[in-house]
């Protein structure tokens, strides 16, 4: 069971229980996908990166448009439902906001903090992935700002396919590779590769501003790591020592398998569980 | 003010007014703009073309792997709002299901009945639109099932973008072209031209099967014009007669600017709305 608190600047966050009805049936983040979110880990009811995701849901909201409440009356909220309880040692915090009623008014804002799936934490110990088509070049995208790439949009749809189409091929998560042949990101998690103690993730053109990513870099830099952005196509998912999907609640996924075929984890994966802080790692 | 209905098989339909909260805030449609929608005009208390409508629901249902109540069981919610009040002789029926939350369990299903916005109706008369780049082609985005294309999901975040930057740059549509130069659709219509008594309207690959355009074919074959689909650039727009966008609420507007550039509203406008039944017309 998860709990809800919702966010309305100036009055107290209220905190019920996920099954209770909140939201309006004409509220644009049902009809229409139309708001932004953000999804971290709570480790020991402590979330993590909390104002790096904040910064980040500000910068998609401004992406469409939208005028979210202040980070305090986020972390107010926040505040409130883990006063309540995080259910598990690491649980999983997310941060809503909606354009709220067809006919107008303020935004529909909520946080909601659940267990996090059993799927997502089996990921940690390798995950097999499907390289699916994009249909666009990240490049391209990100010139169109119409198009919304980079923006952590609730029109999620089509990232919510690719991972059944994966399902449904004996894969357990996709990562997109951009028109141009370019790899992208997966649909729920930044791609890393490692070859020695060198760090390697797609450049941001089109594609989500990772925030484990970068956690990881400051930390891999810290201790003598060379990190670094770099234009990467499927050969060179072949001939790096490691892959990773890396992501702010299933933390680190070893790939383990590209399109049916099995590859070994990294000799960098225990440093790296390290140098992100992976709960037992 | 609108109406909203449940649709739960098995049991007798409610209906509220839309300011009730109905939705728990994990519902998938809200998470992950997960589900997929249908939107029709009611004329007089009458939907327009509903087993159609009912129709491409199931279609779009089927892509995102989605079991959707049976027809009469949206028949029979339709039904009940409908006794409960038609707001103006002209009104807005929704259908909507989505993944329910997401802990599992059933689809959340449930119609709107409201009025059309008067943005919508005033469009009859006249609408600018700016061409603008989907980010991908029509026919390779139908080779890829998990992006979606042609199914009417929830994830709208981009449509809706793409519409508030036709706004904010003088326009009040976009026509939608695809990286291989063709023109797809608008984000919430399908584009129409004609020329003498053809009409034209682009191929299925990779857009939504309009059903308005549907209707209008099948008015316009009997009344002895040439209908057809074929692949279409931005200088097909400029040599065709008239360009529409038609769509299930609006039902016929008239393109009269394109970029900014003035254009007259095709000969052909008063005879396609009364093909359509356009109210009023």
């Amino acid at each position: 069971m998860s709990l809800v608190v919702t966010v309305v600047p100036g009055r107290p966050a209220v905190v019920v229980d996920s099954t209770s009805a909140l939201i309006r049936a004409d509220d644009m983040g049902v009809l229409r996908g139309d708001g932004v979110f953000e999804t971290t880990l709570v480790v020991e009811g402590v979330p993590r990166d909390l104002e790096e995701h904040l910064a980040r849901m500000a910068v998609s909201a401004g992406m469409v448009e939208l005028d979210l409440p202040a980070a305090e009356a986020w972390q107010d909220a926040i505040r409130a439902v883990l006063a309540v309880g995080s259910p598990q040692p690491q649980a999983s915090l997310r941060l809503v906001a909606t354009r709220g009623p067809e006919s107008g008014g303020d935004p529909t804002c909520f946080a909601t903090l659940g267990p996090v799936a059993a799927s997502t934490l089996a990921q940690r110990d390798g995950v097999s992935i499907l390289l699916l088509d994009r249909g666009f070049a990240g490049p391209e995208a990100a010139k169109a700002p119409w198009l919304l790439a980079g923006a952590k949009t609730l029109s999620y749809a089509v990232n919510m396919a690719a991972q059944r189409y994966a399902k449904a091929n004996g894969a357990g998560d996709v990562i997109f590779v951009g028109s141009d042949g370019a790899i992208l990101e997966g649909p729920t998690a930044t791609v890393l590769l490692a070859t020695g103690r060198t760090l390697t993730t797609p450049p941001g053109d089109g594609i989500l501003a990772g925030i484990t990513v970068r956690r990881l870099y400051a930390a891999a830099s810290r201790a003598g790591w060379n990190v670094r952005e770099a234009v990467l196509t499927p050969a060179d998912l072949g001939a790096a020592e490691g892959i990773w999907l890396i992501s702010s609640v299933r933390l680190l996924a070893p790939v383990v398998a590209i399109d049916g075929i099995a590859r070994a984890v990294g000799p960098q994966q225990a440093e790296l569980a390290r140098l992100l802080q992976v709960p037992g790692a």
